[in-house]
């Protein structure tokens, strides 16, 4: 393996790591509100987090498997689609989330900028 | 299993799948400046970051050998120590993590701001 492709796969593996937990804070505050899965996909991605789709499926199953979302099968446009939203439990876990984001966004910030000094 | 039980479990897992990424930009940032183990450690912690000695020790091993960090033994207050920074090839992917996790943070904000209707 070359160097310079060395170098691509291991910040490839550095992404994936530091995306994954970000992922998972994203599709839970995005269903605040009701989405089926295409509508979710397409407004994450639509907000700089793109998630395939054999991701997302099997996420959001373990998330309402987890308690965190509650999902019902309706029919739209002469379609059935599965409509996923946030659980009570899934609320709550969601705000202790974003707590625990702002404190690694503030701790993150100031390495950054070397005020560790 | 007790309902709270379950959900203090399911935070946990989901507060370190948040935080594993962030860990190792907050230490390859941190090195930067020179550190051993020990006031690596201490400053990421008095900036909010807190790291287990095993998990930290190991980590710092593995970047090294991935050739991100690089090392040397040297004595200081009558005691031999390992002192860690970042190698040329480690502050090229360190710019390029802050360019993800900036564009994560910027999504994340969008999504919990709910710009995304």
């Amino acid at each position: 393996m070359s160097v310079d492709s060395n170098h691509a796969e291991l910040f490839e593996n550095l992404r994936i790591e530091l995306r994954s937990g970000c992922v998972v804070l994203a599709v839970l505050a995005e269903l605040r509100r009701e989405h089926y899965g295409y509508t979710l996909r397409k407004v994450l991605a639509d907000s700089g987090i793109e998630i395939e789709e054999n991701t997302l499926y099997p996420m959001l199953r373990r998330l309402e498997k987890q308690g965190l979302l509650q999902s019902e099968w309706r029919e739209e446009d002469k379609r059935k689609k599965r409509f996923y939203h946030l659980s009570v439990s899934g609320k709550q876990i969601l705000g202790d989330l974003f707590g625990e984001w702002d404190a690694l966004h503030g701790a993150l910030n100031r390495i950054r900028k070397g005020q560790t000094r």
